[in-house]
């Protein structure tokens, strides 16, 4: 995620770091080309195409911001559901720290232990559930938070963070037989692990479900066809800066959509996606500090202004 | 449900899976060659459709760019909170075992019986709901989850679905009086029921209230007269070229259309309808392991980027 | 409502039930017949509408296209929340009787008796419902469902549907004070009912605010406008097809007018309208059957696609 | 609230009531008299203006349409939010009503004194809210429902009904101390508490926070500018009949934002406005039935279609 | 937040406060000299620029449009989301003031103290929020409101707010343990304090996540081409007036933009964004109200309308 100050209208204008334009480049040359290609045929043999007017171009044109603007607000609401998830969980890991460390009793040697053992799972669940919605390898940020007796089972289960919940739960059925904790609370923290879950359940859907194949083809075939009529179109009325119009049409076209289709997968590590490696390592700090741990690591600084 | 990456440009104009180009041939096919025949009058008797301009078009286009855009994005809503449910189930189902298996005491007999029963209605629960959306046979599905007392009665009940939510009722307040579980957990386990009361309540209202029937009169009355006025208006400009502009638009707006009406009833078994079957194994699988047995179905695997 | 499997193109062009056609033939007939009277006056004295361009049309389509636009979604959106409301209640009633069948002990007589009292009541909740938000007289459907003590009351009373949650209510208190029930346990049932009232709120609210009465005029008054002045913008350039777009015209704006103005009273008995009669019997045989008894009445069957 | 069946399109077209025609007058006024002279000079000047073009227009109307749209949605759900704020209330002095009734033991006299207590105070928390919206006395309507005791310290409040509020939870906290509550049912009814000063908190939140006052600026900023362009551009092609033009433009635009602005604070007593007066005198009759009073007061009646 | 009655329309075609003319007055200063100059090129070098027409402009402003309402929506529910959800905040901080003087027994000396403890907690809280939300030094407002022992290790967190809300928690475990609380109303109490917490994490949220950079990009990049274009298009048929709506079209466009990026950081202290001095500061006089203090601090007032 990039996080910067509005640049002036100079850097606006030129930048590339968070710009779509690289992903666009491809397309934007073809249809440069085909413009001046079109040009030049226009200027070298006159009333080559005389015959067009913009007349259909208009029609279609109504059809593809149709399109493009469905698929774009569709895209957003995909990638702010996601950060609102992740703010779901930043709440629920803060308000589980607080129920855990005021309900059950710190006097107790047994009940210190508790809350490190819950808090620590919470830490490794933010960890465990990044790592799963970026296909990668969560172990060397959960470990360290894991009983040893844990380890292995976990290793051997298919969906670590809801394996991981159920150990917390455990810990604190455990806690109503020790009598720590009596029902009524139990409700209450089970409360925020079944928010947890659905914060879960709501990524996974994001992850796995994307938007039907067919708008994908939709737009882009209708985005295809607009560009590659449109030199024909305009070239009787602007004649040698077709090509100047045909890259900048392609570029918003081709532009929107290319940033749909970034934040359609709000979880990956492209530059517009969202910064969970930043939010699961503030939750872990700011729980290591609720437990009074001195050994905290470090905030996650921008590069260039991005998050990770 | 059609997952895969984004195919490469030349992919992306040719593909046929996924697409709703085979939906839409017919009228793609008619209007093209209404085109032709407009064109060749044109072409040999000019000057036949000379008083025509395209002004009216451009009015009726605001119409339809109106009604298009409405259904899609009602049809749209209506996939996207179909999936919400589904997702919702998963969560329900997930939240629903780990409070079982942490709150029910596993030490007696008579908890691990309970777990089992429990856990086995939910899995039953998950594929009812799929062949009750689907107007399909469950009992290859359910039969192997239920205790041979209970198949009798279900077979006739008109609502298996719900039948297994009372039945897993049944087994809680039997929880109950074996003082095996105290009212406040009932009361949570109670949401998670009603929860899944919900989701079947919800699948049921987008299964069986379509959009209103007016809006496919007015949408589909609307696109044939525009499409059919369509050559006579842009002929005297377009000339030869007339029919592919009809096919073009053609295209875009029945294409829409098509892939609107089938997202209107995400539970199908079309390309771009939800994958069910998918959805449910795995919420079968993962409860499964989390009962500790080995003897797990299989993952359902894509057909060609396919999902079911 | 209409619930009908997609008819082919030719029935779609010409099918009348669920077109909102009929609705809007006046203005139709009105508009064609000034068309014809414009066109025949241009036919015969050529050049007595020159001076007009279609340009402020086009302005004003503008505004129109805005408000047809803003009003249909805003009378979809009522609709789509009254079947929710209504699914709600569906939801609320299946979940009240699995609750009270399940918690409250089948056993003891007394039990068995406040099973069916509640249930009763239940039905009876919707039926009132119903006829409240049709200003219909409930008390063929509810009579059957209530003891004769209460009758009396109720018939006195301006609000049945609330009375009868009040008399769910006190069979709950009265189930309190013979310790058939816990506190806990009235809490999770006094949810329901709770939701249930939620529900009849919302169908009140929808069925007394209209949307606000000065868009019905604004809407209204630009269409008429519009079409109006179309006849005098489009027969220099169209002559004598004029009548043809001015119907074609006319069908699109007042057509999606007569639409939403169905929609906003969902609760009615209108062709586009909610099957709420159909919904009410469903549940009805849905709880008598969980009652156990055998003389269900019959499911309501459309009458030419038609639920009621 | 204007509320009424459809009048027929003679009235339509014609009717003053719930119309916005009156506070578009001026606009409308001083439009049509620019048009007239702008007509009136190139009818006597010709070519005194020919070089405009519409195209400027339109791409102005662009963003007016933008505007426009934009503004109108946002009010119009802030009018729609109010008034699910209300429903909400409604919703809740029922269901407060039913809890009190079923719930406190109106065996004992305490009990019937103590429904009777609460729910006068519910009455007066709709009648305080309504006034506090519209910045009114309240005291002539929620005297009557107050102890004598309690009517001082409410004099020196700032904030009625949030004190009224706190009055309820006083009478059940002292209703916990004589036994007649558990501390369940407690939990029950003070939810109802939150929820009904929820609902204080959003009527308030849309009182005091108007839209962006910059919207206004610019939507009515491009609007004059809109208008006022209007004429010069249309009349080399539309000649005398400019002026009606310019009136018809300038009625859609600024009557949509007339209504806008009526919609966007919709507690006051405009035409459009809500119908508060009558909703809570509504739900004091209600509840005085409920607590088996005679003397009611009257159902409030609409004044030529009009609820206040 | 400007709150002030609708200007007449002299005053709104010339008001600066609450406008975004300033913040746009580069954009419009440089692009109404560039139509100055090709206007005066047109004029002494005529046919200068004879072969554009507006067509690529309308083609490119419908995808600019399309930008400008995404952006515009975005914004504006972000500034409103984050009212709602200070909304909820003073309504948390009411109710929780309620429920701790009903449910804590002020009889005893310990709860008065309780009482005054937990509100000031609440009062500091609202403080902290909003300097956290501001990057400003919260001491000034929140000292007095703690006890002494606390302020310590309060100076040492990262997380003031959320500390707050711990060592309110801590109070309401030292309550339980003292029998002023049963585990029920407990769990109330924890409810509002899990809502604050989620109040804080959405305002976070909100703050530190920008809408993605790459549409700023987008929106600007087309905003700047389409007026860099548009004296070259109009000039041929607007002449001399040219430059006129290069300032108009430039003012539309800039001034929505600069609106958007106003509303999207909602808790800065510019002149559209909100109101949180104010609103802390009435949370305070209420709740010190409540507490029966008499040396209530100030109501804030705007200064020429403006509240901070």
């Amino acid at each position: 995620m990039i996080v910067r100050n509005k640049p002036n209208a100079f850097k606006i204008l030129f930048t590339l770091r968070g710009s779509v334009l690289p992903l666009v480049f491809p397309q934007i040359a073809f249809m440069t080309m085909l413009g001046v290609v079109v040009a030049a045929i226009q200027y070298y043999y006159p009333n080559t195409f005389p015959d067009f007017t913009l007349a259909p171009l208009a029609l279609l044109g109504m059809s593809l911001s149709l399109f493009l603007g469905f698929r774009n607000n569709a895209c957003y609401d995909r990638w702010w559901e996601a950060r609102k998830q992740w703010g779901q969980l930043t709440i629920d890991s803060r308000c589980l720290s607080r129920q855990v460390t005021s309900y059950i009793d710190g006097q107790v040697e047994d009940g210190v232990l508790v809350h490190r053992r819950i808090l620590y799972l919470t830490i490794a669940f933010n960890h465990a559930l990044r790592h799963q919605l970026r296909d990668s390898d969560p172990w060397e940020d959960i470990e360290r938070y894991l009983e040893p007796k844990d380890i292995e089972p976990l290793r051997n289960t298919r969906n670590i963070p809801d394996a991981l919940l159920r150990l917390i739960a455990k810990k604190l059925g455990s806690c109503r037989h020790k009598d720590l904790l009596s029902d009524f609370l139990i409700q209450s923290l089970d409360e925020r692990m079944s928010s947890m879950a659905a914060v879960q359940g709501a990524c996974e859907r994001i992850k796995k479900t994307p938007l039907p194949f067919a708008y994908l083809l939709l737009v882009q075939r209708t985005a295809y066809i607009y560009c590659l009529i449109l030199p024909f179109g305009i070239v009787a009325s602007q004649g040698l800066i077709t090509p100047l119009f045909c890259a900048i049409v392609t570029y918003t076209f081709f532009g929107l959509d290319a940033l749909s289709e970034e934040l359609e997968e709000p979880f990956g590590v492209a530059e517009n996606d969202l910064a969970l490696t930043t939010m699961s390592r503030t939750i872990e700090i700011d729980i290591l500090e609720i437990l009074g741990e001195s050994d905290l690591p470090e905030c996650i600084q921008p590069i260039k202004h991005r998050f990770e």
